[in-house]
């Protein structure tokens, strides 16, 4: 298990993640746990969160599970992703848990589940499907 | 082919479109274009633009595209996306333009691509393809 | 839970089905599990089993496992799929096991997990996401 | 352009793709076309084609595609695909014309249509968007 300093440096060297206000919880051992309070500005016309949101909020934590089982030297990039939406993002907070369901030496599969907490009651909101290609750091 | 001002007024309802600052630049006949000008905050921590931003550009490109296509009162709402992130998105400027693929009563099938503008040089970046269901407004 | 014998009807039903010898083991409350015999008409030319075999065991049982939680009338049909590949399919025996992840009126969203079975060991070989429409049977 | 001649080669080597009938028409520079006889033991239960059999021409074709752009002793395998299943796949034969969008070291991004003919009508059935990885041969 990576220390939780060490995820909340990489989150806070993304400055997408920072806009948003994504916050890792745990990091480790091929598992990424996240979460987000939803602002007004991250809303879709229909009132519920955008789907870009969630899938930000999906893919940079799909990212940290597969960066953290690679070597140093080397990252994580998504080269695909999936999301099924299967219910509106609605409620005061998102939390995410992201696993690979495969490591590699060039490819990384993971999946994420996005859930929203609404008045303390907690919904699968979408899940993710990713692909991720591993390149050493410049 | 709609008026560009009920373009703009569709995208200006949505919140986060209008937070990452995403402007339509034509939409009508299944077809929508946008583009946005890239920001600091909206980078990965590798300094290229973070998939979230990349993702909700064309994912609500592709809702556009759909919506220009469905009868009064309907709402076209993603169901699922995927988006392959082909090379680095780098540059000044993304621009993105959707196609309805095939219309229908209850699913519309639409995909989208995302080109960076880098100095004046444009690059295909993601292409995105999604799944709208059809729903009607309340 | 179905009765076996009716999943068995079910998938005796769709030619491919049978062409392929899949067979159901379980089927019902959003759950459903089926296997086959590896044949070396189903091979790809690097000697593993054909994405296209994998992908049609997967989608069929994700199927049945939609149809399981639909009303009598209604008809789960693919919308799309998304199925990552993660290992070679090798092995004398493919299972499958395939899960409701959000039923729904007119969307139901499934996932499904294949396995390969090479001399005894049991390894994750490939994982597909889908999205079904349910219509009504004529 | 790869000559017709080796590309029959390539589609006769995989035993699955002999079984369905797949025959490439064209091969080479990042493209490939490709069509199958429709025959009864492809369907589903609903009459129509198996969305497995369009998923396995489309892979293949898209595949063949890919393979096109590679060095010697190297080999496309599929990492993932998505397919979109948008209209039933009816009629006597199905045409797939696949094409690279980002080729690469070790990964290339390609995608496919799937056409149906029925009774002479050419209507779109599906399109799939595939990631594949670049291995060496052995």
């Amino acid at each position: 298990m990576d220390s939780i300093d060490t995820a909340r440096a990489l989150f806070r060297a993304a400055p997408f993640i920072v806009d948003l206000g994504i916050e890792p919880t745990s990091m480790g051992d091929g598992r990424c746990e996240t979460g987000l309070v939803v602002q007004p500005r991250m809303l879709q016309h229909t009132g519920q969160v955008h789907a870009g949101v969630i899938t930000t909020l999906a893919d940079h934590t799909a990212g940290a599970a597969a960066q953290s089982v690679l070597p140093p030297g080397a990252v994580a990039i998504t080269a695909e992703l999936k999301i099924s939406l299967m219910r509106p993002g609605k409620g005061e907070r998102l939390v995410c848990s992201a696993v690979v369901l495969k490591p590699g030496r060039t490819l990384v599969f993971a999946e994420a589940e996005v859930h929203a907490i609404d008045g303390g009651v907690r919904s699968l909101v979408a899940k993710l499907s990713a692909t991720l290609a591993v390149v050493q750091a410049k």
